[in-house]
């Protein structure tokens, strides 16, 4: 088995400690990559910030070009990289594809929107004395920014921190999740290899696979202009505790809510909460959390759900047709299991799923839960939904927003008078109509409210994030 | 009676024949005016030619100034100008009031717009030899513009043409309509006295008080830049045949579609549809002409809309509670008596109203119509709505669309689906989802498919028709 | 030699009669096409309209896909459809080779706007009454566009016309010139290639042969709801007389100017002044004409650029360092000799170059003309400038004003104040600093003032000219 | 003399502390305020909590109509405000009267842009399964604002908080520097008034007169979502270090560099350079502080900068024609002083002013300084400037960029190659061509790099980062 180099510079180099990967599925180890240190982060930031000022003036067209390649060659190795998702994370293949799919999507994004880096002329002779002039207004990259993405979307997370940096003229140190270094390095491998096609004499991207706690020394130092971090909520706020003068965009967990109303379709509601509840074992920060029912229509949908949830494939993430494989460690399953269990024992009844074998917990269904268990309260990023009824849709808006996350909500019904209150009443930064809250499009504005995060991802809402205006006056 | 002069160079000016304005309701004598004859239009066309050169370089803070003047001094007016509405045209009071409030609105808005006329800057450098050029891009008035307005919205339409005119540095020649003259004068009266107020020793607009046929004549006149007409199909087609190089906007006529859905507040609908399709006799290019109910509400729905129709106030404009006095002359109420009795003597129902006392027509509702009748494929522009029935929302949108017209429509449904099948499906330039074709606010895009017109007026959308972008590349 | 079918409906079809196209260098036989009739020409237009309700509901990744894929593919059949459009044009086999270099940019940049369409939502409780109210406004295609092409950019501005009507959901009846027929079937087989690949059992494009008067019969007819043209001011103008309620975008003609400023650097200039006065025989509407020199640098100015003049390499097109062949018809090439010996007989000076040999006119350069010759007033569209001795910026701002057209100028300046005048003075659409005339970016919006058109393209302006802004006001 | 109160929830109250504010000129008490305490601070956050949910939800014309009305206000009483400012912080009164000026413009772009919050549709049919999928996006505001501001714009820089704060929704609790409280309380009243006037039975602004020290342990208050803060870049970043998950929009300070490059008009620039330089005693974050002549001009330059700097008034603010009155404290006139000494005794020559009496320091200009000097590395904030000679633009703008700040920077030049040069390159958030530094107008983006802050200001930028977008997807 090859073992993995990081970038550093311009080169892959090795070094003495491997860290190795397993799949949680099978357990084997299935990727093996040199780990980095500290000397290796604090050269990479010393070439990157010297890179940055030749990147940031290299022509629209470079950017574009090498952006476009690194899409084309994501898509033409799409059936590899899939596999290379699944065999490091478990994901299901058909997810895995479908991340591929997403990822060429986010790059290609990228050089789209590097043509079209806002700028804007205004008039300035709003006052007696500033006759005749004008302000033109563009965006500059910010310099420096520090990529730490999780495993969860190791791909196509990775495209949503290097796509809008890179069409901006922005230069990132990329650090993947240790479950999941080999993906962060494959699509850094594909970046170099574009730079080298178009002969370009750096790289404005690196890799580094030291831990979580050494990157963190690096946290507030000035060379680093923005840390870019998508993870746990736990540990996107103690990041931003400790940065200096560094920008912070955190985009992390949540608990998401979906309200099921009177005039839904049941049966399309039902297969999208399955597939936004269960699908890569409910491990996404939007994945189907807390579904709200409306009373009129409850009891059919509890039935037709328990049904559609007997016949959720649960098994080997390999498989081309399997919804639902391990969880990303043996400890995660056991924890979600003691949640459960914690709530049944404070009287929540659970109607479908919840058990478990070593890292896979079958997708369970409660019923009966209060807001203050755990199944509700934390985010739970598990294959388990907690269902409950509502008579109000008002109310129902309200228990969605009784949460301290705030990511995506998903809204089933006919009613645009409903449909519009949710939208501005729901504490979200994004309110899915007759669809799940699991839902994204790779071009649209995605953060989060409250403990969820603070910036918006989305490739032109990132370049808004990793850019400054500046204003030249003509007078 | 002060017989009122028009402008002409930066002077009011009188001539040997007056034009004397009759209350369509009382027909007695409410204004006079001087009449302006074939030398003053030309005379105008070139002071308004060397005014332009001036105009357009003035700072933004003297035409935002000027704006807001326009803006308070109506609104200071209030009352005085909405009689001089109703004087003129018959409109009932408490419309010409709304009117009035409007009017200042769209001065207000071109004030604000003037700001912010759209300005933008580009990267250019999308192809080798091309690195490092950037486009800047600005909005450039055209120049002289001949706005011709017509009687019903007698102010309100004026300010339309006007207020982004003078937004973005335009200058504009105002041809009134007959029946309004002194509405328009009073307009430009108020315009002039900013101007002086400012010190300006010119004015960038005059009016003129000639008839249709003399202006026509100057309509493809090179000096005339643009022309903006509102008024009659018939008569703005006829116009664009007739320019030169003259850019041409149209905001003409409508037989407007409100569909009732099965899922509609009834009590609401009606109530809206009463006052969009009666209020000031009808006489709006997008008043409630052809409503269809759904068939599982037809019955109540028509119930309650006949007894509505029968609490509508008609009688005298003066009155602060008329909803509908006399139409703007007998001969048109006439012709729409026609109409209705066409409609009756082949097969149609009247089902209320309909009765004719010199030029004022009782509102009527017409069933059983069919789509060819007078009543429902031309503008009836009268108090007379045609009910019909439908059974499936898609088969509304077509009814709706079956037209050669295409303004606005109106749709009540609580269905969401049906709300967006109707915006992306209907052939009009408005959707009002919950209220009545009628419905305009003075900052939104306003303006008509097909035979209605070809442009979009509300502030903001007509300084994009009344400029012209020009690019500085910067290598 | 394979004779070119037209595309009527989904498919090629042959006719009796066939037009022949000569090389104009060689004036051989090049290429062959079947020639469309009157009837085609109504199949057609039934075909696209009922097309065009399937087409603008495809989905939007449909519309870029196709898009990508016709640029895709012109970018890997360069070297072919370059000398294609060397064998139909005589031009320059190097200007060819950039000419599908940059028709396959626009096509990406359709592919990259389809994604882009503008959409806004704004709020609209600015009255009592309206609390709550939203506009929510898209762009909708308009329909079936008759695109009517010149031959002397025969991809690229075929590319130009399609690319933003394919972006945004129109259909498209191309007529490409008769000079240039084979370069636009090429471009319309490889987007019924595209179509095919895409198992689109229809295609939004047709192509015909006829002539242009055949064409003009159908200039009214209903079913098109824009005619698009690029060609002549003689033309233009004369079709828009003869539209009915179509909207027309014209892009026509020009005779531009160039100022050079003291601060100016000669060598530069000099340069681009002759690539862009000379290049493909001075046959771009925004070819370098009128050069203005300031009278410090006037001499040095001369000197240089009749030294230059001479290194121009005359002869075949397909000799890759050729940078002037010969003009379109060996009779245009006689009609500028004329100019050129009228101008001299009237006291210009001729000072390099004007001899001409069947279709090849050699690189002339006058002095001494006066604004009323042929060779300033007049488009020359031919390898010939005039240059012109200056003493004031502002009053070279006027000679470059003093024209009837108004599409592209030039203005070598080091000066911050000239080039801002130059751009908020100068009557053009673009006013390129520090380059010719004749440069252009596919992106930027391109177009005239005055009689050089009233419209813009490149792709993003171009799509707002063939949509329709639409608003759905949700209460 | 008044006591004035502070505004806690709807009322304005009083408490058993009172603070002094004394002219730093006269050394007089000008005003008197009760002292606001912690519980105090307390209450107000909950209440504003409270109203937030009110206020948010009001219609827009409300908020443009309070916006419109507070400027009105201020406008009416321009010359008491004026007066009120130089009473409390010894501005001298000219540029009091400019600052009334510009609060009154803030308040009503505030206003202008309550009615145009940014909203946007996208379609999001980018992949299979997403057909007819639409991104509907609008920003809503993010709740309770925290705004600290300095005493040194004390009426306009509160202004460039509420302004945008009001128009996007938000609740404000405003803590006004202590030099210049009742400069703050007073616009308050303001708003409170026109609360009142518009009938609102609450005041989404509530005003404290608490120490820097007491406000702080609020700092991070989950109650409090952003802050939102003007003045020193020590107290600035050290505030950012303590928030919690709060938003912090810092507005620091600056040493502001000024290139006078040889082509410059020399007698345009030392007059704009002293008006910024020595205006309001150089008590502006954009002052002119470093000032780089090219060789070439240098003595000329130096020579009648020297003269012209005789020429300031020094003296009483309060007279008219006074242009340098009092730094805000003697201890702050002494600490310049000393640094006006270093710099002499370190081989810097003082060549004008530079004497001090009381809180008074003469207009000082130093020449042969070293970058590493206080009056250079540091931010003086007073009537200082150095002058240092450079012989090539590009190290001009090297020695700009040599800064621990990134404020505005002011370049003299007629070359277009040089000023785009310096806007791309110095690295300040605004780039003033032929203009100081000091330049602002009050709608354009401002708002500084590296340790000059982290945000933009300018009413429509300002309310980009008060908000925050969200997304509803409709499919």
């Amino acid at each position: 088995m090859q073992i993995e180099k990081f970038l550093i510079g311009n080169d892959f180099i090795s070094s003495d400690a491997v860290a190795e990967i397993k799949n949680p599925y099978t357990n084997e180890v299935v990727s093996k990559a040199y780990k980095s240190g500290t000397d290796h982060i604090n050269s990479s930031l010393d070439y990157l910030t010297e890179v940055f000022s030749k990147y940031k003036n290299s022509p629209v067209y470079l950017k574009a070009e090498l952006l476009e390649k690194i899409s084309l060659k994501i898509s033409e190795r799409k059936e590899e990289l899939a596999k290379l998702i699944t065999s490091e994370t478990g994901k299901p293949v058909k997810f895995s594809r479908i991340e591929i799919d997403r990822a060429a999507l986010t790059f290609k994004l990228g050089s789209e929107e590097s043509k079209r880096i806002e700028g804007e002329v205004i008039d300035l002779d709003l006052l007696k004395g500033s006759e005749n002039v004008t302000g033109i207004i563009k965006r500059f990259p910010i310099g420096l920014i520090l990529a730490i993405t999780p495993w969860n979307f190791p791909v196509n997370l990775v495209a949503h921190k290097l796509a809008p940096a890179l069409a901006s003229g922005n230069v990132v140190l990329l650090k993947p999740a240790s479950a999941s270094l080999t993906c962060g390095i494959e699509i850094v491998k594909i970046i170099k290899e574009s730079c080298d096609e178009l002969e370009l004499d750096y790289c404005p991207v690196n890799v580094v696979t030291s831990s979580g706690s050494e990157i963190e020394k690096f946290i507030s130092d000035d060379r680093i202009k923005m840390i870019s971090f998508t993870g746990s909520s736990e540990v996107g706020w103690k990041l931003k505790k400790k940065i200096n003068r560094q920008k912070i965009s955190l985009e992390l967990g949540g608990n998401a809510g979906v309200i099921v109303d009177q005039s839904a379709d049941i049966k399309g509601a039902v297969a999208k909460i399955i597939l936004g509840g269960f699908g890569q074992a409910g491990q996404s920060c939007i994945s189907v959390q807390r579904v709200f029912v409306h009373e009129k229509i409850y009891d059919e949908f509890e039935k037709i759900l328990i049904e559609e949830t007997k016949k959720v494939k649960v098994g080997n993430p390999y498989k081309d047709d399997t919804d639902v494989a391990s969880m990303i460690t043996e400890n995660d399953a056991k924890k979600i299991e003691t949640w459960i269990k914690d709530a049944v024992g404070s009287g929540a009844e659970l109607i479908a799923g919840g058990k478990r074998v070593n890292a896979v917990l079958e997708p369970a269904i409660l019923v009966n839960t209060t807001k203050e268990m755990d199944v509700n309260s934390k985010e739970v990023f598990a294959p388990v939904i907690t269902l409950t009824k509502f008579s109000e849709f008002k109310k129902a808006v309200e228990e969605v927003n009784d949460s301290i996350f705030g990511l995506q909500a998903g809204v089933f019904t006919e009613n645009i008078h409903n449909a519009f209150y949710a939208f501005n009443n729901i504490e979200t930064g994004g309110v899915i109509i007759n669809n799940v809250s699991t839902y994204r499009m790779d071009s649209m504005p995605y953060g989060g409210l409250k403990d969820s995060g603070n910036s918006r991802e989305g490739v032109k809402y990132a370049i808004e994030e990793m850019t400054e205006r500046k204003v030249m006056v003509v007078t």
